[in-house]
């Protein structure tokens, strides 16, 4: 195993970071290496902030409801931006761009670039001997985080990430068995493997050193789901250009 | 610079491969750095699909215009899958769990968790020197390579990887300036970075060995966003029950 595929399977995500700002080196490396990663069609079709002011960074602790969001060695916001391909669109230009800024293919097309960006950034720390954690509660309030980076239209924040020197290692949280997740060719059935899984992590959750309760993965997505969630998010992105038609 | 950052500067995309089938360690070990990505709350709301059967692979490439499609080491196709949280539900969950899996902001929540495992992926497999290619264009006809993967409802194909040999090494594609894509604490301007990125693109087409042309990138967006484009996508994923509400 390389030390590449070790990095990769030895990720848990680091909640508490030891009290260092990343210098501007190692942010350069987590960006180039971002900006490295495929790009559908060569959009490059993201954006990425990093939230180095005090007031920022506690508002969206506030708004996250994670005190790690305000304490860690550097915030990353990462944002699905279309914005850029109209700067050089004349009026006409930009009507005709519309249906394309505004259809769900370019919403996918810009979340998924973002995303390709932000794990290559996670993986460039982590081989750095940083850690990570992704940060989607920035959309609990959409459009205050948005206010907040000053984002133009075409431009949404998708999720955060906070990166910094571990001030824990906490124990690696189980995966579904590959046969719940990885077919051959078409889709399969995997029901007793999702019950051994339910198992495990019903094990995992009765053993595990912090917060130790009773409960299994199906139990845990039932429960979540049952309470709609961030419904607002719908009407936020397309208020900015996005997922409209 | 260590070597797992070295393999995410290098990376370009693969478009030519050696006649060799990726063996099943290799693709195990692909699976299992995507598994074990970060993944919003625990949903791991994606699944991966293998294609080998000649024929599927055939019909994949005609869908993308891409020879590349079958010719290659390894196909994955990566879908948003929710339907998943739903197999354990009775009908009146599966009802009170439906705002959540019909709304924006899980459609998003799955498309991020997939892009995030694929990365894991084509990193993995740049580490152990095989080349990759992601595959956008198997959304020319989403719903017929939902029909070939037998999707149930709730799960969507987003995008393809390519794995394989290496049978080209192509130039690496330019990126846009650091200061066109990386800000801090708020959205600034950068038309002036774009336009010096427009310069070293014009010289970039101008001079590569192959498809040398006169063109900007500006000029490449504002041709490709004039011209709607798989505007079929929103349908399509409604009536996979994503994305409706």
């Amino acid at each position: 195993m390389n030390a590449t595929i070790e990095t990769l399977l030895n990720h848990r995500s680091i909640r508490s970071f030891k009290d260092t700002r990343l210098n501007q080196e190692q942010i350069d490396t987590l960006v180039a290496a971002a900006q490295q990663a495929s790009t559908s069609s060569y959009m490059m079709a993201y954006s990425i902030i990093g939230v180095t002011d005090e007031d920022k960074k506690a508002e969206l602790a506030d708004i996250t409801g994670q005190n790690y969001v305000k304490e860690n060695g550097h915030l990353f916001i990462f944002c699905a931006d279309l914005y850029r391909t109209t700067i050089k669109a004349d009026k006409k230009q930009y009507e005709e761009m519309l249906a394309n800024l505004e259809n769900s293919e370019h919403f996918l097309v810009s979340a998924i670039d973002a995303a390709l960006a932000a794990q290559n950034a996670a993986i460039a720390a982590e081989s750095m001997g940083l850690g990570i954690c992704y940060i989607g509660s920035i959309r609990n309030q959409m459009a205050r985080v948005d206010e907040l980076l000053s984002l133009p239209k075409h431009v949404i924040p998708l999720f955060g990430m906070v990166v910094g020197e571990p001030a824990q290692k906490p124990e690696q949280k189980p995966r579904l068995p590959k046969e719940a997740v990885y077919f051959e060719n078409e889709y399969s059935r995997y029901e007793e493997e999702l019950d051994t899984f339910n198992e495990t992590i019903a094990a995992y959750y009765r053993s595990r050193s912090n917060n130790n309760r009773q409960d299994s993965w199906t139990d845990q997505m039932l429960r979540r789901f049952q309470t709609p969630m961030r419904m607002d998010v719908t009407e936020i992105v397309q208020n900015k250009g996005f997922n409209k038609r």
